[in-house]
């Protein structure tokens, strides 16, 4: 019998518990062991749940219950997150979490302690939500050094330019109806300013280099900014504008940013709409592969933290070897400003720029452009006058 | 230091040999083991290959090596290839393959016989080419009941039909491209009648049910009837017609079949084209998951053949427990007439049929209907003259 706890009792939390108790019985054939879910950490009783009598309040009792294998941390934030998850790892207990921002902050060291302590810290579910991703990339594309990894790794966001492109809403509005849906808090910055997907993208650029950059540190761009104009100027142009956490492996640097990205229409992640998320993978002997499905939600993300329980129980011990990350020194990433991409220009106005391409609507226009790399695209904004609305940079 | 043998050096074999050289130091230190390819089994020789001393043309000299440890089988066809498979595996040889042929008429004994000698048998490279696909369904899905797989499995079809879509070529001079660009053989009957999609879907229909179908008895309709005429209907409607591949488990009755399908352009997959691939998986937790990439090729195919023979380098000896199939009888099957989907009539001139849309263009028609079974299409058919040109199942 092995025994479970889940630290907090959350949407994610709460969806563990019910995808362990719907699925038990095959569950438990196909790992060849039983389970029980023992403990629910959580500030707050929920007298009304079938798990009401598995709560309690003080992490200690988990944390010094020997019958306690797996920890499945749940609680959203960097504290007390990560302090529980680094004790359960030094008590000997294996953790899986949800939690991208303390991955994203402390993965380096939280892996580490893993291995030292002959346990897993396993984190499918802090990317892409149900997506397989994670497992896949180590896994699947182990034979393969990865190159570039493009990803639409934020559904509020995706479901905002969504619902902007086709339905021709403002951003305020798109936002308003995102909150109204669930999709968006109501405090939505850690979604519109680009902060999730820096952290999910700093974790998958680790998947790919073996270093973990400080998610604080990398260039982000929410989408506050997209107009109506742009969006429909893109579509003109053969684009769809989509929040991309992108990263790159070459010659030994790193880049990693987020910012929104003239996505063009042969690029499948151009069609991935509302809330879901895609993640293209490009390695040097498959070429291009892409996961695509449900980047949040109670159940998908359950379903993925349920994964890693049932590798764990099912003895797959020797993937912590792959999971072996270094924080990324100053010396191991690439210039931001030296990163080079095809352009797309956006005046209100005539454009004031020579490229590829040139559209106008409704008094706007925007040019695309040849490569241009972050510095010459400053040197040229410097150069024009007011009347540069935007300049994004394509996939 | 594990020994590895490669039976067939044709494209998937000789790309399998490649990635092993390639990148064989990063591949060693993520699997904590060395390796070496000490045989290539082929009837030819190789005398200009960097892998000419490896080659050997009997087969004994393999199968009484109790230094080889893995085998690769890249043979295509039933046979050799499975009697070798068999040999490998009784002799307590792992065997890995990219040969859905033999796994999705043998697969059930082949597993069993693996797991009776404490081997493994591994397929990653039977569907889907280089895309992660089994392993993900097995590994990261495990806590899912899988409800439905759609599939576009086939590369050959899908450049033939999006082809005729985009170019407007007909089916006979889109074939003559693809034979001319190596994406289809000189007799392409397994491709464009649907013979290898079948093959295919039993193999994933089997992931989800644990029951193998012979793949000689699904219904398996190919694309040679395809005319221009229907793609520019299915455009005006909103569809993309694809060849897919289809499972479903209901009731525990379990039903899979190969057809032309309309998609809809809101499906993910319809922005599947070329020679790209991709399967849409519904399970009950996590919704619903797309895995896209390249269907076939050299080092892609490859790339997945190598994941598999790294998954047993690093002795996750584990998965065996997980692929465990029966062949299927025909209780566990359902009745392919009682199968309902949304239908779409093409005619030769004024539609027939009533249905929820119409559209025409230059002399044809197309009309879609409200959800039928098969025989419901069947009595229809009967009562409509020669214009009815064809009808499609809908996804």
């Amino acid at each position: 019998m092995i025994n479970i706890a889940i630290l907090g009792f959350g949407v994610v939390g709460s969806g563990t518990a019910e995808v362990l108790t719907a699925n038990q019985k095959f569950i438990e054939k196909r790992c060849g062991c039983e389970y029980n879910i023992k403990y629910i950490l959580d500030l707050r009783d929920f007298p009304d749940s079938p798990f009401a009598d598995k709560v309690v309040h003080d992490f200690n009792i988990i944390l010094n219950d020997p019958e306690i294998t797996i920890v499945a941390e749940m609680m959203g934030g960097s504290h007390p997150a990560y302090d529980f998850s680094i004790a359960c790892l030094r008590a000997g207990k294996h953790v899986v979490t949800s939690n991208k921002e303390v991955v994203s902050t402390f993965g380096t060291e939280l892996c580490k302690t893993a291995a030292e302590n002959g346990v897993r810290y396993l984190f499918e579910a802090s990317v892409g939500g149900g997506i397989p991703i994670i497992r896949p990339i180590i896994n699947d594309l182990a034979s393969n050094n990865i190159n570039q990894i493009s990803g639409i790794l934020n559904g509020t966001t995706n479901y905002i330019l969504t619902k902007m492109r086709d339905c021709g809403e403002s951003f305020d509005t798109a936002l308003k109806d995102a909150q109204r849906l669930g999709y968006a808090e109501a405090n939505p910055s850690a979604d519109v300013d680009g902060i999730d997907a820096a952290r999910k993208i700093v974790i998958l650029a680790a998947l790919a280099s073996g270093k973990l950059i400080d998610p604080k540190t990398i260039h982000t761009e929410g989408i506050t900014a997209i107009s109506l104009a742009d969006t429909k100027l893109a579509a003109l142009l053969g684009f769809a504008i989509k929040l991309i956490g992108y990263t790159k492996v070459e010659d030994n640097k790193l880049i990693a940013y987020v910012a929104p990205h003239m996505v063009p229409l042969s690029n499948p992640l151009s069609g991935i709409n509302d809330v879901f998320n895609g993640v293209l993978v490009k390695a040097d002997m498959v070429g291009e592969v892409m996961f695509y499905g449900p980047g949040a939600g109670k159940l998908p993300t359950a379903s993925a933290v349920v994964a890693d329980i049932i590798d764990i129980m099912s003895n797959k011990t020797d993937d912590t070897k792959t999971i072996n990350w270094t924080d990324a020194k100053a010396t191991d990433i690439a210039d931001f400003n030296s990163y080079s991409s095809k352009r797309v220009f956006v005046f209100n106005g005539k454009s004031l720029v020579a490229g590829i391409k040139t559209v106008s609507d409704n008094g706007f226009s925007a040019t695309l452009t040849d490569e241009m790399t972050e510095k010459e695209v400053n040197d040229i904004k410097a150069k024009l006058g007011t009347s540069l609305l935007a300049v994004y940079r394509t996939l």
